[in-house]
């Protein structure tokens, strides 16, 4: 089923709302969900509005909560989101983080006290087109063992760099820590096929190419070693450094209903034209993307793609020809909507 | 043969020294190569006392240069570093943006006509001492193909994270955006040893195991698409935004005898205490680690490290008993110190 964004936002907020979420947030939050939707990183999108009404349901997030600032030191500070939705305490976080950064050349904004903020695109958007640049991070919920332990220890944290461009695709890397999402697995497994070795260990920690062992297992790091302690690094500036959750303390969002998540974040926003020029900045991006797609290409490969890029041609198709979604999830959104007395798109 | 790290950096330095860099930068770049070496990183260790010297003795580096700001806006700034050594030009950076940090909380400084820099560690372990948080980021010539793409074109461009804990050894995690570093490549290469599959493409674009074929063709990204596009936005940092060359443009050390290297830096410095009590953080920081270590571990596995405590144990072992040097590099440096008149050590 095909839907137009515009109304699957509307229809989010709408349900949202009847849960009793104030529109501004129900309106960020549905936003972010479909824009995940839009550059076709279907796991962060729509899939998510029934756990976040569920995690609302059960008081595990509050959507009336305000961001207040509780460190504040003009080009550094500190948010608590008061537990509110990821999504909205992101969102301000980043508006307040990139004023901050136009008005002193730079921010760094720390958020404790939020919940599962999206996808790292969402934010990234945002600044580039006010011509900043960003790095967000966040923590997240235990996924991956570390180098040399067994059990699911670290999160597959994610980072995500913008950076405007004098083309019309911004540069936006937006990855998790961890070698792949989590999401490829449950394919495979739905698929019966086998997964990648490299990808994932069983739930004793050994190696594995079934896909439904490494589901009861864990993810394993970007790299080894490497994607292990960069995904602890963000760990450490979102969680250990904001009063947020770290490791075993950043709860799961599916599976812990004692506690709020308390994820952290950390957003850092550059005032480019500190530096050199805004345009000369795009200009020399703009030559280096040109120089990277002049390149000799590996056989297969039709054109060479920079971070991003891939993302922006499927959001433009879907802004134009509506997002597909899958047939299950079309019922199971259109079920969700019927418990709260909202029609379904169509 | 062993060597005491002290007499190594003297030695480094009076060669550097006779060839006309003068004494501040000769032991600065010294004490870079040589805290490589105590690392157990002998890949950018004094096995690069030879180059650095040629560098000189061709005009292609400038020892007597200073670095100066060519922007200044204090919590980010844009130094130029006239082209003298990389461990210099870093070591003056990283003080003025730790001074900085420390005044405004944060600083940004962008660094460009810089060369090779060494190890990240060198500036990370400066930061943690002084209770601060470092990210730094440095560009390279051009060793890896991106993604799609068959020739080296990114850079292994490396990033390194430090944070001070309430442990004896910091949290340090200094890592190219390759699989491995090419100075590992280099290192088997010198020793004639073979290197494992997926870390480099030969000149034709075809995996190797040969370290020679290697070092001719390509470093593989960590990771794919991830550590491609990590790469290039460490670049984007390093050399886009500062001035300094990127992609191409940043110059061969070993390869480029008609141009400098034009390399760029990014230093990101935080003062952890306005976000919360250094103590505290230390504190919490060493929760985590402890949580870290107590994990169930991988047959096989002693002991759970974390990013930076192998290289800190190495460095306590080689300050005690002396840097073990393989034979060939020992004669190396012993014939560049007849080359300048220097003796060498014992």
């Amino acid at each position: 089923m095909r839907v137009q964004p515009d109304q699957l936002t509307a229809f989010c907020a709408t349900v949202l709302g009847r849960a009793g979420v104030p529109e501004v947030v129900a309106r960020t939050v549905s936003e972010s969900l479909v824009y995940a939707d839009l550059r076709g990183v279907e796991s962060h999108g729509v899939v998510r509005t029934e756990i976040y009404l569920r995690r609302v349901a059960e008081g595990m997030v509050d959507p009336h909560a305000e961001t207040r600032l509780v460190q504040d030191n003009g080009c550094t500070a500190l948010a608590d989101g008061g537990n509110n939705f990821g999504a909205y305490v992101g969102a301000v976080a980043l508006d307040l983080a990139m004023d901050r950064a136009q008005q002193h050349g730079i921010c760094a904004l720390g958020v404790r006290n939020s919940n599962h903020f999206g996808t790292g695109a969402f934010y990234v958007q945002r600044a580039v087109e006010r011509g900043l640049a960003l790095i967000v991070m966040s923590n997240a919920s235990q996924t991956m063992p570390s180098t040399g332990g067994v059990r699911p220890f670290l999160g597959t944290n994610p980072i995500a760099f913008g950076f405007p461009t004098s083309r019309q695709v911004p540069f936006v890397l937006d990855m998790a820590t961890s070698v792949v999402a989590r999401g490829k697995i449950i394919v495979a497994a739905k698929r019966g096929e086998t997964i990648p070795p490299g990808w994932a260990v069983d739930r004793h920690g050994n190696p594995t190419t079934d896909a439904e062992a490494a589901l009861e297992g864990a993810l394993l790091p970007l790299g080894g070693p490497k994607g292990s302690g960069l995904s602890m690094a963000i760990d450490i500036l979102s969680g250990v450094l904001t009063g947020a959750g770290f490791g075993p303390s950043v709860r799961n969002m599916y599976e812990d209903w004692a506690e709020p998540q308390n994820v952290g974040h950390f957003f850092m926003v550059l005032d480019i034209a500190r530096f050199l020029p805004l345009a000369a900045f795009t200009e020399r991006l703009g030559q280096y993307i040109d120089l990277m797609k002049a390149e000799p290409r590996a056989s297969g490969v039709e054109e060479i793609l920079y971070a991003g890029e891939r993302e922006y041609r499927l959001e433009a198709h879907h802004r134009c020809d509506g997002i597909e979604l899958p047939e299950r999830l079309a019922a199971d959104l259109q079920a969700l909507g019927e418990r709260y007395s909202v029609n379904w798109i169509g």
